[in-house]
This record gives structure tokens, sequence and C-alpha cells, in this order.
């Protein structure tokens, strides 16, 4: 068994990450030409990576101009998408045209919080309720005591959740600019250490985490009280648009709708959305964000209303959209460069990218789903997405 | 509104690219430098990509080796993992090392089917129960259909499920080494329009999906049904490694994993798992896989067992977890190296990929386990993943 | 400690019933006169419970005229509903009102499986794999085994589930007009027990159930593949009967189906309709079936579409309604009786009694559907249900 | 069309009840002798029922004693269920021995809410937004105008759940001894008026409920927040007397757990419990409960330990348990004798009878849980429930 080259004091150079590829290279038969192609000093990597030897090279398309109507983006954006998936570029351009002759999109933010959820395991079930009057009556103890280790996060509040014997905390944190995954797993490792201290009646156990967060994965939990950002975007398309750009209709659009809720419903689906994924994925590769967030992010619920005269409104709200302009990825080098193209590097900025990001989403929502109804979907997956498999 | 530049014959060039890169550039004030660094030419993106520009540089390290012994992926491979996130990379290391220890990871592909699932709407509930039967009898003739359309698709079975007057149909195709998504909607399209042309009777709507499939996001359905691949990874931890190389005991894991099954239940959560989107999507950014699928592929169910001699058994289910190592993405220059230093590019691998994949989540799922039980955790982070917003 | 008097010989008897009341009586100081108070001999009841002590009196209502157009259930029917729940009854039969002055509903079955679904736990994920082609190969042993038990049921296929190193089967039998829960947990037992003596290679642990039934409780696996009877109701309602019978019209109905549907999409429920259980319950209370079936029984689709001409249809389908008209309580006095008011006790039965229990759903959905939207909800409860604790 | 005999002034008379007994039963043929055995006057009844026609008798067989330790329920209870499926009464009754000899059952009631969840309808997601921060700020005046309406009723708090441009608020009460669903929609929709009244800037539509509440259905968000009482009950079991009474050991139950969480949490279900409904409904179905309450309350979660000496450490939690010991049909006569055999009529006794119920569900996983360790669960079925359909 060989393990791969290690520096303790110089790991982050192009030597030691030259020397991981050869040995990789060697083991493998595998040529790392591309992988070793690389426009920045890895010095930039601690804090993101461990090992780092070469880079993927994600191809990038702009869609837009993208026209939004948010409270902190204003204006047009031509957004950045990293993926490999023929067609995805295009058919999001194709809803941001879309939106754009209809006069952009309304996108909001509406809830914003990140999460740990320890555990504690008591003797019983009337321990751990006690716990949780405990819990109530120390809020501002404990928040004092869970910002001392972060100059960014703010507790907001401490969901409780009962089962058994035992009870499981949901610490809200408001994280600034930042996901905030690791800062509030300090926060709340560190406010959780300090209750232990004041003695903690009919304690068994605790785990600083078991699931419930919901963290890397979905759940109904999330859904309900935001992980990340919560943001709705919305339009009101002018039929004849609908027609013009999509060559549908708003009721063709609305009965699908019905479709869709169904199916999703009878599968027991987190989303009733096309494809969210493909978008918020596509955004997060770009901009540095933490991709596997992804299954997250990537749930939601559109919402559709036929008007009288023809006109169609839709919504999409993303409840648990992970994002971040500082910290994690946001600093490297193609990331940085993406979010400042939609202004959206660094301080005070998460709320635009976030409204960014669900304006896009819509747009792929009324592309996709337009393209079912027009019967266009395949045709379109012919011509642009001709990657198959020879 | 300013359009970006697009060659109606000569797209895909470095010329064009810079076009669209120095509009942008221009418009948003960026600088796109690192953006417009790649080392391969444009090209080979067709099919890809529309309105190529330039690339994300994510960066990659590799970890293991990781002992897998599959049934297609046998011996020790170097994974490659493409993320931003510190402590990534260790974390999964670590989880080789102890894997590696144990004996290497037996892993297995249990399953493999790829959907679509279109929905018929009838007249009434009984016209919908007729074409159903209707589907029943004539399924080899509705086979050779969607087949005519592919040369590796192979429709396995159509399952039905019924709401109202809708019968949804789900083709459950197998797609060779693709993923296999545009695939089966072609051929699933094709199959529908014949079964149209045959006069289905009652029939007053169809759509090519709505929602059950179910594409994009994830749903209980996929975890009982599958799409994509299948696959297992299992392992029995000898007490001693698990105390030498974790710093705790398969006690702790297995009390540790019955809080969070109860975390699990109680958030209504589609997966038991800690993280299986962390590794997985390292994967797919490096190895040219549809990222997106993440929302599907990261669910999945980890099962534990403590034996009388303290040994612990633990396996990893990935119901939805959906690869190609050909087409997509896979040819692309550093996601091509990146497979190829797997083994597997191109035909007769992805099942080998699969293994590969599974066993990865595993050894996270153990590393980033034992890092709560041991409360390594937060000091982990604090050492490896430094780079918090400043 | 004092235990409940028994008689090995002679149990079900009034003296020993009154026996066990008065040993009750006077621990617990109560009267129990009324639950003294029966009107049929005790030696109707072995088989249904044991320790026969009295009876529940619950009072029955009857609705109607139901008309319903079924495959079985044919013309008008008042049915017997059992509840303590003010307006129930006056509710469903003002849906019974307006759906009979609509020409009646049509009624469906359209699937029926009952099933018992064992664990097989192997060494490793590969034998278990094993084991489910084998499964496949031996279909038609394992039915003949399996219906050696039973002169009614009939194995229809065996669903397969794969997690980790375990094969769930879900035995999905018809077992005539009971609702077969015994039945085929006996037949399932038969069928394994005998696939064990056939050796089955790897084989470590066998459970006869693990929750994947998923007996009286729900889950999406019910919703998709049926538990019980799958039925639906449907029915289009003139726009003109809307407003004179209900006082609102399909336009409004349609669009609190909207909210409705985010409703349960957002709350992650198993059911988007209003409250299928009240009219379930109280036919099962009055018609002698397993009223814990309720569990499964309740959940629902319900779907609207609204005609350009101001017409709406609905429909409501119950995917796991559990019901019988031979076996369990119906053969008891008061509960056959109700059965005989519909037509539908006794052999080849079973499946009018679910097109009438449906279409009895219906009724209800369409009665608090338009009750909320016309705003009479409180104001009926206000008039008809002045139970309140005082 | 023949209309069931009403009497606007009398209807609650035998002689009314007799009348439409003969009308259902000329229409249908069926003789109706035992429906019109009752042994009390119908003037009892308004509120609880229309139509007034006979009742179903429901046999009752009691178990126990049932030894609980409880905050409200102390010491031996006999415990009424009302059912018709044979082995039941015995299984719980097992069970309660088995606990009995084990120092009793620690049951507790931890939660407390019912809920009514109308929906606002706004123009657009941020008037959804602004509207969420009045009711913030404006909930006393809310809760002071809900509280007109209820003697008992007190808003506890109103949670937020939001999607796209509509609000849903779940007003959560403390409702005394009933079950409090009539209550909270009376004092939801007082509230809402007078929120309307005041001005809601932006609101196009309002529904007093859309499937948010969740009402008469499960959910995970019932799960997470409670509808009705959210109790736990809770026994460590010595091993001996597993091996005792149950002929088999905690070992064995702790494995069988293992493979129900994996069979719930594949199949998506709501619950991990074997059968909570089977106690639940036959208690309700004696005690007058609402028995379609049943949906929501038969879901739960069930925790096991096994202890290093064997003993094993279960607990079963329902997070959802809608009782009442006023209002309904707990005043009717057989109910209220059943009640008043738990000692659990009238005011101040709902948390009582809450505790019983929990204890009595205990027992029941117990026993079943037991049977299919040691194969006795067809075994037992075959000896006391041979009510089978000849």
């Amino acid at each position: 068994m060989n393990r791969l080259p290690r520096d303790a004091e110089h790991d982050y150079t192009r030597a030691m990450a030259k020397a991981r590829r050869d040995m990789v290279a060697q083991a493998s038969g595998a040529d790392l030409t591309h992988v070793g192609s690389f426009s920045f000093e890895p010095e930039v990597l601690p804090g993101n990576l461990e090992g780092f030897s070469g880079v993927a090279q994600v191809p990038i398309g702009f869609a837009g101009p993208l026209l939004v109507n948010g409270e902190h983006a204003q204006g047009e954006f031509y957004v950045p998408l990293a993926t490999t998936e023929g067609t995805l570029v295009a058919s999001y351009n194709r809803g941001m045209r879309l939106t754009h002759a209809a006069g952009g999109i309304l996108s909001t933010v509406i809830d914003d919080a990140m999460q740990r959820a320890p555990c504690f395991v008591f003797g019983d079930a009337r321990a751990a309720r006690a716990f949780g009057q405990w819990v109530d009556r120390n809020f501002e103890a404990i928040k004092a005591k869970a910002e001392e280790t972060t100059s960014f996060g703010r507790l907001r509040n401490i969901e409780q959740y009962a089962v058994g014997k035992m009870r499981f905390l949901r610490f809200d944190f408001t994280t600034g600019d930042a996901a905030g995954q690791n800062m509030v797993t300090r926060a709340t490792r560190h406010a959780c250490l300090w209750m232990q201290q004041q003695g903690i009646e009919g304690l068994e156990h605790f785990a600083l985490a078991a699931n419930l967060d919901t963290d890397k994965k979905h759940s109904p939990l999330n859904n309900l009280h935001t992980r990340g950002k919560r943001v709705v975007a919305e339009v009101t398309l002018p039929a004849h648009l609908i027609e013009a750009v999509m060559h549908t209709t708003g009721k063709a659009l609305y009965a699908q709708r019905q479709l869709s809720n169904m199916g999703s419903l009878l599968s027991g689906s987190v989303s009733n959305g096309a494809h969210y994924a493909n978008g918020i994925t596509a955004m997060f590769i770009a901009c540095g964000q933490d991709v596997a967030n992804v299954a997250e992010s990537s749930a939601g619920f559109s919402y559709g209303e036929l008007k009288d005269n023809g006109d169609y409104y839709i919504s999409i709200t993303i409840p648990s959209l992970i994002v971040a302009t500082c910290g994690g990825g946001t600093g490297l080098p193609t990331q940085r460069e993406c979010l400042e193209v939609l202004g959206a590097h660094g301080k005070d900025k998460v709320l635009k990218f976030a409204e960014i990001v669900a304006a896009t989403v819509l747009c792929g929502e009324l592309s996709l789903g337009s393209a079912i109804v027009a019967d266009q979907w395949v045709s379109s997956h012919e011509r642009l997405g001709r990657n198959r498999p020879e």
C-alpha cells in the first residue's frame, strides 16, 4: 500500500501537487496532464482541500441576461453555469428570455437560518422534558455562550423535538455571508459543553448531531423550517409571450402543473419541481458553493395560477438554499470571478446571490415545463445534447 | 438588453469563448482571467454545453488507497475528489485507511434501471385501468418500439402507478455505461407515440413526464425502486482497529446509529446516512458525472450490527446512484483523466465505477460517524477547514 | 393484582361477561349497565374477542340515498355511519344530495392486494441478491406452497426490496371477500418455512415481518402499491348544482384544491384529501371492519379539473382501502345488519362494498371542501355539533 | 329517490329512529333488529349525530391490570378494548402482564396542542412575509381575539410556514379536556376575521384550512410538532422476564428493532411502530373518542436499548394522540362508563387518559414484537382468531 506523498510543512505547492499526480498516474497508468493544468498558485488552497493535486475543469457557459427585481439583486445578470449537460444553458437561457420580456422576476429571501441539532439522551422522558424547559428559560445564556465562538453567527432560536427519552435541539443561527455549517457546529458544541457544565439532571448521553439537522440530505423538516435561505421567485407571464417564446399556453402549463402535483404526491417526493437541481448545481460549481448541498437545496415547491385572461402566474420556493459569498470555496480564483460577474462576492452579498439563484431556477422550470407541454423536450436534446455514448 | 455573442457556425472556439467573456466582463466589471484559463480545445464540447466561455477550476485531491473487493472493482484505488470543502479529503482518507486495514470493502451493484414516467390521462378510471392491462399484454411490442431509438437502452419492465383517471407508466431501462436520462426519454417518447397511434381508448391527455420519474429530486419511490444503480458497500471492522484508527468503539458507533435512525425517522428524511452527498459530489465533479443527480444519489440507508466480540459491521446502500462512464461529461479532458485513474472510463466500466463510489461513501460515513462519537468533529474542522469568512 | 375471571371451557356466556364487568366495576367504582346491554348471545364471538364483557354502543345514522354507478354497486344506497361526531352525517348527506343530482358517482376498484413482507438477512448483499433471483425463478413453487394454507388466498406476485444485506419480500395476495391479513400472514409464513427448508445460501436471519408491509400505519409504499383495494370515485358536477347545493363555484373549489395541494406537499402528508378518515371510520365501525385499518385506509389523493363551462370534475383515490364482507367482525349482529343494508354481506360482495365506501368518501370531500370555501364550516358545527365540553 | 324521514322538532326519539330504520329496512330488505337495540334514550344524542337510527354494538373486552406510573394515572387499570379482531385483547393482556411484572410503565405527556392552519394568499411573497412579521408583533391581540370564543381554549403560539405568496399560520391551542378540533376552528376563524378587519396589506385570498393542520391524515409535520398530546411510555424489562413471559430475549427484540427501522425507513413510513393503531382504535371506540383520529394518532416512534446485562429498555412515543375526556362522544352512555372504568371521565382527566393509552400501546408493541421474534404470531392467531371466512 502506497501512501500519497504529503509534506507536513509545504504541502500546497505545485511541486507537491505534481508529486501526487505522478504517483497516482504511475499507479493507475492514467495521464493527468489536464488535471495538472491550473492557473493559480496552490497556496490559496489551505482550508479548502487536503492533498491538492490538480483541478477539474468544468466548462462554463453564461445564460442571460436574467432580469431580476430583488431586494438586493436589481437589473440584468449573466449567470455562470458550470455543467457538462447539453441543453442546460440553452434551456435556462430560454426561460430568461421569456421572463425578461415579461418584465423580470420578483425574487425574495423570506427566511434565513443554518442549523446544528444535537441530541440529549436522558434517563427517561420526564428528565428530557424538564431539560427542554430549562433550555427555554436559559435561552439568552445559551445564546451568549454559542456566540462566543463566532463573530458572524447569531443564535436566532432553538427548535425542540422530543422523542422517547431524547430531546433534540435544533440551533438556528444566522451566519452572515457564509453558509455557516462549520460555524454553527462549533458554536453549538461550545454552547452544549457549557450546558453540560451547568449540570443537566438525568443526562445519560450527548451527541452533537444525529441526523435531525438535516444536513447533506433532504427532509420534510427542512421543507418546513428552512436550512440556509428560503427564497421565492415569481413572475406573471402574459399569454402572448408564452405563445411567442414557448409555443404553448398558460392553460397547458397549468394542466401540466396538476399532473406534476399528483406525480409528486404519489411518489412521496420532497419536491414538486421539475429540475431545480440543474440550475442550482451549475451555479454552485461555478460560484464556489458547497456543491454537496444540492442534496438539500434542490427541493422546492412550484405553484401556478391561471388568470382569466390566459396569463400565467408561477412561483418557485426553495426552502433550503444553502449559499455563501464569503468563506468556503468562494474565494478561489475562478469561483470568485464568477461571483463577481454577479456582483455577489464578499460581504453583504449573500441575499443578492440567493435571489439570483432562485430567479435562475424559475427560468429553468418554465423552460422545461414548456418543453414537455409543447413536446420539444426530446427534440431540443437531440439538437443540443449529442454527447451520446458511441 | 445585450445578448451574448453566438456564432451559428463556429461557436466552440477560443475566440468565441473570449468574446463572451469580454462581454460579460465588461457588463459586470469582473475579471475573468482564471475562468479563461483552460487546457483543452473548445471543439471537444458540443453536446456538453452551449455558449462555452471558460471553466470552473475545482481543486482535486486524491484519497486512498481505497481497497475494494467488488465484482468489477478489485484492489486499490486513488479516488479523485473535487471539492472546496476543507477536511473532506482528509476525512474520506481516514475511512479508507481504516477499511484498508480491515481487509477492504465488499461493494456490490444489486439493481440497475433508469426511468422516464409518462402520464396518460383518461376519461375515467376504468379507461385508465383498461389501458394498464393493455400495456401489460403488449409489453413486448412496446419494448421493441422503445428500443428502436437506442443501441444501448433495453426496456426491462414498465411499472404502473394509478391515481384517479391517470395511469403513470414508469419505463425501466438498462442503459449500458451511460447514465441514460436522455436515452430513456427519447425511447419512452417513441414508444408512447406508437402506443397512441394504436388508438388508446378514452385517452384525453398525455404528458411525457409529470414528476413521478423521479428525476433531479428525491422520493421514497426512488428509494424503493432504484434510479440508476442500487449499490451496497459493507465491511466488518475489528474492534481493535476502530479504537486504533478512530479512537472510539463499535459499541459507541452502534449507539450513535440508534440516535441517527431516530433523527431520520423524526425528520421524515429520505436518508439515514450522515453525509453521503459529500463524497458523491466530489467524485461526480471530478469524474464528469451529471452533478445535479446528487439530488437523487445522495440518499441512502446505513445499517450497523454490533458483534458479540465488539467488532462492528456496517453497510451503506445507495438506492439511486446515477453514474456513467460513457457519454455526458465523461469524455471531457480532466473528467476522463479522473475516470482513467480509477480504470473506469468507457465501455463496460460503469458497474466498476459504481462500486468504487459506494465504497468511498462508506469510508466517509465511518469517518464522520467516528468523529462525532469521539468528539473530534469540530477540532478537525478547526485544524483543516480554516477557510472562514474574515 | 386481580386477574380478570376466565372460564377455560365456557368463556363466551352472559354470566362470564357479567362476572368480568362486576369485577371491573368493583375495582373502578364504575357502573357498567349500558356496557352490559347487548342484544345478542356471546357465543357468536369466539374468534372476534377474548374476554367478552359487554359492548360499546356507537350511535348510527344513515346518509343517503347515495347514487353509485359502480361495476358491482349499482343504484341508491343508504349508508350506515357509526360516529359520535356531530355534523358528520349531515355533511356526508349533503354531498350525497349533490352527487345524486349530478347523476351519481362512478366508482371503480382498480387494484387489489393484501401483503405480508418478511425480511431475509444474509451474510452479505451478494447472497441477498442471489436469493432474490432464486425467488423470481421459483415463484410458482412458492405460490403453490403459500396457497396450501388457504382456500381463498391467491399469491399474485412478490415484490422485492433490497437494502444492505437484507432482502424484503412483499407477498401480494388476493384474499377473496376477507380483508385477509391473518390469511396472508399464515400463508407467507408457510411459504417462507418451505423456502428455508430448501436451503437458502448465506441466510443468517429471518423475520416474518419488519415494518415494510406496511401494516396498521401508512407509507408512500402503500400509496404506490396498494394495500387492500385501490378505489377511485369520480363525478363531474354541473356548475349550477355546485351553486344551488353548495353555495359556491367550481372555480372556488379548484382554487382551494391548489392551496390544499401546497399544504399537503409542504407538510409532507401522506394524503392530499380533507377528511377521508371521517366517512371511512364511521362505515368501518358500523360494518364490522377492522377499524385500526383507518391508519392505512384514510390516506388518498384528490384531483380536480375545472371545465371551461364552470363544471367541476373531482376524483378521489383510496390506495389502501382495507375492507371485508366475510370474516373478522362482518358476521356480528349489528355489523352484519349494516352490511346487509348495503347488500354487501358475504361472498362476492367486497368490491361492491369498496365502491360504496369510495363514493361515500367523495361526498364528504365535496361537502367539507365546499363548506370551507363558502365559509359555512364553523356555522354548521355551531348548529349541529353542540356537544361542547361544559 | 326517497329521503330519510326527519322531524324538525323532535328528531331524537325512539320513534323517529324506528321510522328511519323501517325505511332503510324496506329499501334494502335488511333486518335492523340488533341495530335497533340500544339501552339509552336518543335525547342524549344531539350534537353527536344527525338522524339517529340505532347503534353499532361493538364487543368489549378488558385487558389488565395495566400498571401505570404516570403523573396523572397511578396504579392498576383495566383497559376497555372495543374490537372485533381476535387475539387483540389477549395480546395486549400479555404485554400488560409482562410490564406489570417489570414494575409498571412510566408514562408521560410531554407536549399538548391542537391546531387549525389557515392559509393567507397575497399578491406576492413580500407581502406574505410582511404579514408574517405583523402576526409576530400582534400575537397578544390575536390571542385575545381567538380566546373570545372559547372558555377552555388557550392560544399557545402560532407556527408560520411560508411557500410562494402564501403564508400558512398554524394556530396551536391547548383545549382543556376536549380534543378541541371544533373549538380551535371556531377560535381561529374568529381571530382571522378580526385580522382581516385590521386591513392586511396585499391579501388576495383566505382559506380557513388547506391541509397543513394536518387533520384526519398523517404527516411529518404532526410527527415533529404534535397534534393533540405527545406521549411517551417506557419500561425496562429484566432479561429473565422477557424469557419467562415472552419466550424470547432482549437481544432478539433489539435485532428485530434494527430490521423494523430499516423497513420503516425504506417504505418511507410515518411510523416505525408495529401496530399502535390496534390498541388505540379499540380504546377510542370504547371510550367515545373521535375514532377517525386514528389517522393521526396511530403513528409513532419505538426506540429500544439493549443493556449489558440483557435487560431491554423500550419506549414508544405517540406524537399526535388526539384524546378527550369531555365533549364529543365522551358523555354517551357506554362511552362514559368505559372512561369511568379508567377514572378518566370529565374535567382534568385528559392527561391521565393519554398516559393510559400510551402505556397500553407499549404493551401491544412488546407483545407483537415478541410474537414475531418467538414465531408465535401465526399460532396465536390460529388459536384465538378463528373467525375466518368460510
